[in-house]
């Protein structure tokens, strides 16, 4: 993964922004604006967990994004497996327990749900908004690593639609239709052409700031991550850099 | 309606919004903790509408809520409408744009979707979170008006499954299952035995601060309100106090 | 409408079926095999509702069919309202205590569902499956009028998707979503280009043989029709020819 | 398993059946009316995989059984799986070829779908209805086990409700939420206290007597089985007798 990032209110907030971060003794590039097409002034840095994070205030939107006036529920009826938006994506690294403090302390997220073990946090689901994570960490001992980037899809019939379309054209499965325990989202997982893992996933709990944090033990870990098979498997522990 | 209260993030917002509100030049009155059991002190004021708003920053936890060591996905299976939380009220009454004034610069909502006229703006929908909305504000003469209470539902399979409930039981139906073309929420509306509406609905949209206003146009007004029938009935157009 | 038809078990069948219903009285014309592309001969006579109905046994398929072999679940994702099949029309005229004679003495149909007075059955509901019903036929003085057509969804979720389709379009909505306490059905009903009456339904009961014949009275009409509604309305009335 | 009981259309049909099964050449048994609580006379045989199979025509309804004057959509609210009905159950044992011929020509079932080798018939789906399948029998080399017994849902919704229940509630799984290639069905498998597997399912194409039989070949077993996994596991080979 080159860096994933977040869009902040105003271009004000990329300067105080900034000042936090490297108040927190982290050191802070800056990219500017049009170094990616429609894109404005990027702050870039390397968080804990060692994945480069971006804020940004300014993009420009697309020309078929969604109607304005008199909005009709599509322009276009929707095909495939019928994505709403991005949602977010799922990290690997070391240095969880330092990760969650910046993100919570310097950026302003929340830690929602978190799998917890003597040594610390093993599992960070972190969110700026309502939704239960817009970012997750899951403790490794290689820095830099990357899990998956998840979609958002309506509910589950869409899920079993996503899943139809996914053995229909033979796409490489990782696991689900299932639940996760951890954000109760309804899921599933595959193998993009890259060989990178991409989910589509419904639901999840609405998330809000006076929520006490959900926490789990490391004995109910397979429930946590699999609500419905209860136990890890192998495969969905590959990472890629 | 007696009063709606949103709950603010701490006790010394409650300080910082009553200076704001006294700067608009609305009176701010307060109520002590407790005088609801389970409520700490409230902000009561009147917004232009003629509403009474009240806001708080403490409210003590059912002991019956949601778990939060390896939570299940419920305690208990849930049963009838399966409704998962109060989402939003809708209040009928004069000044429209005012009150949309009121709520994007004093207390911080963003106007997310509006029906406008010549004359101002005829329908808000004010969000302080990621939802469509978190309170409507209706244009109508008469001041203080409520026309309903809209309560979460996960999906249009529940929307379904509650209008199941509501004729197997011969409680008035309003409208519904139908979709709202403002929000796009999949939603049914009936009256419980007090004679007030009330309204059970999934979906809409997610709601993001860098999203462009959605503004519809009288002409459209039938398929901005219910986006299936595109036309309003008499019946909905019924208040209450 | 110019006739129904319904596709027997072989063509010997046509012999017993064209002995059958000359026994009962009504007259059978034979119309040859390939005067319709793909028909096979077919026997046509008019029921006592005043509609042709014909019986054949050989249509040929479509190259673009299902798949028999490995058969995926489709060959190309589907669009639009994802119909699945023809499923029912639904014929109004006189003499329905006649039609259902016929229907059940001579061509071996079930009465799954009626709608009773005391001058005799309203509304016939006749299966010659496991579904509730495979045609139906309501009471009216005119002999001969057609009211729909309608067509298989997978689930209520379809039937959503089918309400945004024709709202998104601006097709013009009968009625729906909504449910029949009829057969339980959930759907919508709207009319096409040419004027007629179409509905896309999914669910309603799977018909044993050996169920009870279930039984509607006239005052409660409104919910065997729409389960939610409670009442009929005018605009459902409408007929052609 | 003790049998599997099939209700035919009338008692002079027990006896049309006991002469066509002992022309078959096997032997039928006959147990009087109200052996079982409110069960007529039953014949009695076993077929080429070793199953004991009874065909009987009389059963009393329940006191609590579906409505039939002016039906409500259910009595009381429905809850867990809620299953509508019985559907099917899976046998595993040899003569698979010859299981077929016997439920086809003298039981008047159709071969819906079957996975083919050069030996024979590996695994058929046979049905009395439109259900894609009404009973299915396995190849094995141990006559008269069982594998699953099937029940009905609604829809891929309330696969996925049982899918919550079996997990909250720590039911053991086997597998699913999933698709079969054979059937099409969504489904789900659990272990209930006897350890007998279970399956709640929805979905499934409907049947036509005139339909193609589907065929696999068995290097796309894993598809036909579970059309989203595309593998089988070791698990779900275990039978009981």
């Amino acid at each position: 993964m080159d860096y994933a990032g977040f869009k902040v209110g105003s271009d004000s907030d990329l300067d105080t922004f900034a000042r936090r971060i490297k108040e927190h003794g982290i050191e802070v590039g800056e990219i500017g604006a049009g170094e990616q097409p429609g894109l404005g002034r990027r702050l870039s840095f390397i968080v804990p967990t060692g994945h480069r994070i971006e804020l940004f205030s300014e993009m420009a939107l697309s020309d078929h994004g969604p109607m304005t006036r008199n909005p009709e529920i599509w322009r276009e009826e929707p095909h495939g497996m019928r994505v709403t938006r991005f949602d977010h994506c799922n990290l690997h690294g070391p240095n969880i327990d330092q990760v969650v403090e910046f993100f919570t302390e310097v950026l302003d997220f929340s830690l929602t749900e978190a799998a917890e073990t003597p040594e610390g946090i093993a599992a960070a689901f972190l969110s700026c908004s309502n939704k239960a994570h817009d970012v997750a960490f899951i403790r490794r001992a290689e820095p830099a690593k990357f899990h998956h980037v998840a979609f958002s899809l309506d509910s589950w019939h869409e899920v079993g639609q996503a899943a139809d379309i996914i053995a229909r054209y033979d796409i490489p499965l990782d696991i689900g239709p299932t639940r996760h325990g951890i954000t109760r989202g309804q899921t599933i997982y595959f193998f993009d052409p890259s060989g990178n893992r991409n989910e589509v996933f419904a639901g999840g709990f609405i998330y809000y700031p006076d929520n006490p944090k959900r926490v789990w033990s490391m004995d109910q870990i397979g429930k946590a991550i699999f609500y419905y098979q209860r136990e890890l498997n192998q495969r969905f522990m590959s990472v890629v850099t």
